[in-house]
């Protein structure tokens, strides 16, 4: 069942599932788009501030869209994110650590154009000993079921 | 020569270089991190609004960040991103596109503690034809000059 604008509820919440963070996953990711000394080895990262192997914040967020998008942006007549708001990462994530998302409908507002809404979710990424890790505000366009049944004519 | 948080000037201005997006990057991006129908195949995404492939909204963000980091923040006395404020996706990435990034200093403000300072850049992602295609305000944390000495003591 897909879920329009119209079935999108404020105040409703989703346990996202969970995903484990990998050291290979770490190096990879860092090696393509995040070249700091603590997210590209333990050896380099040994002398860090860190003192060790830590995720790059932007995989944080990108493993956390994909838990939104398995769970929730892939049952939604999604038109598209128009971007985050509030984007912090709080502690950091390093190699075997699960990560678990939790999301909260924050507010909906419909589009002046009418074809679809627009939303508001407050993300949470949580580590395996339930300290929060990253925090976000999603900016969403759903379409609405009336404009998704015009198109279908 | 390592950037301190004193060197730090606001209204500073940089150029941070290009990198061209390739198909080939899109779908290994979104089969791990952002599996919608328009990121993961040329078939898949035909069909939906934007009639063909684009990159996912946090791999166009994560490019950035290489370049950032590349060009800026590995010359920076960098102790950490806390996080990112007003993100926003205002024109799809396709296959092919070259991006050019540019950052502005837009405040600076030391930390209590003394050790190091806060630092707001806004980052502008462009394409080829000098589209805007990403937005956004980076905090970040630079050290001061005066604690890395005490630290090498």
């Amino acid at each position: 069942m897909t879920l329009y604008f119209e079935d999108i509820e404020v105040g409703h919440t989703r346990d996202c599932g969970s995903v484990t963070v990998t050291r290979e996953d770490i190096v990879r990711f860092a090696e393509r788009y995040d070249p700091q000394p603590f997210h590209l080895s333990e050896e380099a990262a040994s002398e860090t501030m860190y003192g060790g192997l830590i995720a790059s914040g932007w995989q944080t967020a990108a493993l956390t869209a994909r838990l939104l998008v398995e769970s929730y942006m892939n049952e939604t007549a999604s038109a598209g994110g128009r971007g985050i708001d509030a984007l912090r990462w709080h502690a950091p994530v390093r190699p075997g650590d699960t990560l678990s998302v939790e999301l909260e409908v924050l507010e909906k507002r419909p589009d002046d154009r009418g074809a679809f809404g627009h939303t508001r979710v407050g993300v949470t990424t949580t580590n395996g000993d339930g300290e929060t890790v990253c925090t976000m505000e999603g900016l969403g366009m759903v379409k609405c079921r009336k404009s998704a049944e015009n198109e279908a004519i």
